[in-house]
């Protein structure tokens, strides 16, 4: 059945019933808007942040992708801010434009997706609005809780520069998509899962929020040169890399893809949901180790002088990084 | 010069000035969220509220309406969702998907729109997301704050069903633009800037839940007859209503549509925002008196049991009303 044939109450009838509200201190669905009673919410946060971040289908979503991935996604870019905060996201609403001719099979999928992603992570979706467009388009907003927000201002000379789990993944699933790279079936579908369904750094961002010793967080959606060039601009620093401690397919994929091409896919793609951060420079050893423990990080170079700009050293010699990355109107 | 040639850095860069953030307990714009010192935003108000709701180039914009009013009225549909829950609006995000050939022009002219509406009303614009997209989309984001959220549900048999200003003229310009109907110049002035720069009754909304004598509320954006029938199926009631008190164009423009088509105006075209609420039938006169003279409002029915379903009465005629209006999918 097309979607069409159900109509817009039709259709938001059976979407409400996939949406899992839990906990007594929400009421959806019934009213004009959601009605959240903070007291229980904040549990004592001092600050709300929030963020609002589209998907959509003809610049967003990669090639064989799947539906259920598409709603999840719509989530996860959204939630990837809030882990950049170092806050613990509450609750989302979403916005699903859908194309008049869409299989209901189709849009269920995409609602288990937001579900799925959005329970993953504790947040519950407390709104939404079906309108009928063009294209799949799908606009997330989500709200989260946070004490001591984590800013992209506040790196200062000399502090580590850091970032969680490994890079490229997303990236070189990319590249297999669009450039037609050749690698064993085992890695394509480790990349394309790594492009399809990105995994916000949650928990991540709230311990290294948590710990004090961060002193600018961002994420790399973008892909780590816009990020590195993002966070230098905000603490008017600059940034010192060495490029064989930047983590690319430290996973054991590395291997299949050109040396040549490595920098490229850590820096220049986006798609890579971690966490870049500068770790204070006065951080114990013990403080640190503590640290690592609670997050998967790499140290990859530290905090220089906003006059020596972003590069990548290698012994004597400075190699300036292009800022470059992935801009929606520039594609 | 097209939004293509600027990117989505360049793009962002000339909408942030235009936002205004004003007050201290807000921080936007230079980080993944927007960062809200609610103690001082909530300002004692135990709910937070949200709403979400898009604009889209092929449903939703009726011809002749100008970017401006775009903009506007991409916030005002949102702000009409808070009013009718008596909350006031504190925040709101934007996310605008833009076609890639689109003047710079036009696109700021939007955003004055936008930027207009929120401020209008106490709202800041927080947050927002730029993407190219096959046509324009807008899908808005509100928060505000309430102690007693007023809902659909509520009603109770005997209460006074009421409404809001007066209806039909946002009707009367959907009618003229879709079906030609010749008016005079100025009433077609009138009804188009009804129909394409909705207001939003949010003070009316604050004054009515504060009153503490309204039972249950909704917005009527979708048309008279749909609104009635959610505020039926969420109270469990019915409603009687008397023809001649429905305020259908009630400001002097009334003699130039023909009786006939009078209640099609005030009961099936969606684009009004006003209130459609129910009063306490124990109301003591002095106090609905007082209301009135708060909030310009008219009593047009009364609250029956949900058997006797929805209807307008005359004499001792009941006519049962079409339960039928605005709906994306099916138009």
């Amino acid at each position: 059945m097309e979607i069409e044939q159900l109509g817009e109450i039709g259709l938001i009838g059976r979407i409400a019933k996939k949406f899992r509200v839990e906990g007594q201190n929400v009421t959806v669905g019934e009213d004009d808007c959601a009605v959240i009673e903070f007291a229980k919410a904040q549990a004592g946060s001092k600050y709300l942040v929030v963020t609002t971040d589209t998907l959509q289908e003809s610049t967003h979503l990669p090639e064989g992708i799947s539906p259920f991935q598409i709603g999840w996604s719509a989530v996860a870019v959204n939630l990837s801010d809030i882990a950049a905060m170092g806050a613990r996201p509450y609750a989302f609403t979403i916005a699903m434009g859908i194309p008049a001719h869409t299989d209901t099979a189709f849009v269920d999928a995409v609602v288990e997706g937001i579900e799925e992603c959005a329970s993953s992570y504790g947040t519950i979706v407390v709104g939404g609005d079906l309108t009928r467009s063009k294209e799949l388009i799908l606009t997330g907003t989500c709200f989260g809780f946070v004490d001591k927000p984590v800013r992209r201002a506040g790196a200062k000379v000399d502090d580590l520069v850091c970032v969680t789990g490994s890079l490229g993944r997303a990236a070189l699933g990319l590249k297999i998509i669009r450039e037609g790279l050749s690698v064993p079936e085992k890695v394509e579908t480790v990349a394309k899962k790594a492009l399809f369904q990105p995994v916000p750094r949650i928990r991540e961002g709230i311990n290294l929020a948590n710990s004090e010793l961060v002193t600018s967080m961002i994420d790399i959606s973008d892909g780590l040169s816009l990020s590195l060039a993002e966070l230098a601009k905000r603490s008017n620093v600059g940034f010192e890399l060495y490029e064989d401690k930047v983590p690319v397919l430290n996973d054991g994929i590395r291997s299949v893809v050109p040396g040549a091409d490595l920098r490229d896919l850590a820096f220049f793609y986006g798609g890579d949901y971690e966490l870049l951060f500068t770790v204070d420079a006065n951080t114990r050893e013990e403080d640190y180790t503590r640290l690592q423990k609670e997050v998967e990080m790499t140290i990859m170079g530290k905090v220089v002088r906003s006059e020596e700009g972003i590069y990548i050293k290698k012994g004597a010699n400075k190699e300036e990084i292009d800022i470059r990355g992935y801009q929606h109107f520039t594609l």
